[in-house]
């Protein structure tokens, strides 16, 4: 596999940052994880502009154009032959001087780094194989405050720690603010049904706004379905008829199992699901 | 300059980490700052143990004794001729699959990087040439939920932007929890002294328990100064006597002014700071 990595393509075992870099020492970087559907970046306007929100949360002026981000990604999809592909765009502050007190950005860090995915949808193979086992975490979010909720950072360990914190052979854990309401997974945001209603966890509560969950809440309108955004406490999950996840890796994956709590159906959520391959394939070749 | 990583001293230019070392893309990591005085490094046994403290907290099993660490901080002082210095280590949890749930740690990353920093002391040249100027932020820490207090990880954009979120020309940024108590500077611990009693904030505050935080209490104990623990406003540090700030780089510095209150002595800083002195002549050659 060759990665890009400051202008230039460089083979995996190369593809590496300076260990002063700020993104590996203080984890001060910006990142967005993508998909590409036959060499397309799906979403690529919404990913490029969550990713410079998170820079202007940073502070990290990286002076690249739109087109010259995108650009290195679809020249790293090149490289590697790849339709089908996880991607992974990060943009550091760079090596400064040893101080903790950011300088202005004047040589940032880029890398994109890309794997095979199956392309799942119509016809392909699933990126999962069975529904998601979730289990709620004591493990708690950044507050706004600490790192805005709207900033997809390189300091990604209360997730680390969320998978950590959960049984070893579950999928995903689920984080719930201090007061006891759903927020979203350590990878994904979740949606639940309960009497042929759709719910999620409201912007307002901190939770990181998912391009998947965007996309997803987009089609559910356009099938006449409303969705509701509000504070849940898990017993709402618990009590729901159906459960799903988003995120850009896994979609829109059906929840068999949140704690004791189990689903024997996800008929929204699959409804839901092939819209957004029908979605995948009208947008994509 | 020459710098450890994963067993090898490396040149700078060449010290590097895989762009999909966990350390870089989650900052799943944990270091720790030292001083070497004399190519002795300060309270070894004291980073050693915080250091194992957060690997802990993070689950990173990194598989080396403490002489073996210790051993790589020596070498690299050594390669660079370094008595006086400035030394990081980083461990990481390594390169494993893309997934974020963490693995085993079978391939820890561990990076030594130093650089020449002045003795200060009785004799040499300080590494502050001025007493500090504070400001409180409104950038709040990590809670202990999020990421436990007590552990020293890659995580530290909050730092980051409390340091984006003072006056340019202000040194430190002070942390207040929401509940309005002070905790600690975004790389430094906080002492402030009013009628001869000396204060800190608690460490219930989750404030990291820092090393010379814990060395300069120990000393004052010494010269029979009790010291206070526990929950403070910004107006009782408004109203101290005097205050300083400690931490490793800069050990006992005296605090000019915080937000709109100034100080004009430092008495019983400025014992403290000799008695630093003089511990470290006594410690090192």
């Amino acid at each position: 596999m060759r990665y890009h990595v400051n202008g230039a393509l460089v083979d995996a075992a190369d593809a590496t940052v300076s260990v002063r870099d700020r993104g590996f020492q203080y984890g001060d970087a910006a990142f967005e994880t993508m998909r590409a559907y036959g060499g397309q970046t799906f979403a690529w306007t919404a990913h490029y502009r969550r990713l410079q929100a998170t820079c202007d949360s940073l502070g990290i002026d990286h002076g690249l154009s739109e087109a010259a981000l995108r650009g290195r990604v679809h020249e790293t999809l090149a490289a590697n032959d790849l339709a089908d592909a996880y991607v992974r765009l990060s943009i550091t502050r760079g090596v400064q001087d040893g101080r903790l007190t950011p300088r202005d950005t004047t040589d940032p860090t880029v890398v994109v780094v890309v794997d095979a995915l199956p392309r799942g949808g119509v016809d392909g193979d699933p990126v999962w194989s069975m529904p998601a086992t979730v289990e709620t975490t004591t493990v708690t979010q950044h507050r706004d405050t600490t790192i805005p909720s709207t900033a997809k950072t390189h300091n990604y360990l209360p997730g680390v720690l969320a998978r950590r914190d959960i049984a070893a052979d579950a999928d995903e854990a689920l984080f719930v603010t201090p007061d006891g309401h759903l927020t979203e997974g350590a990878a994904s945001n979740l949606f639940f049904v309960a009497d042929g209603t759709l719910y999620t966890p409201s912007g307002d509560l901190d939770v990181l706004p998912g391009i998947t969950r965007w996309a997803v809440a987009e089609l559910a309108a356009e099938h006449g379905l409303t969705v509701h955004t509000g504070a849940y406490t898990p017993s709402r999950l618990y009590d729901a008829d159906e459960a799903f996840l988003t995120n850009t890796t896994w979609e829109v994956r059906p929840i068999a199992r949140v704690d004791d709590a189990t689903y024997d159906t996800c008929r929204i959520g699959a409804a839901l699901a092939s819209a957004y391959n029908a979605e995948i394939e009208r947008r994509h070749y």
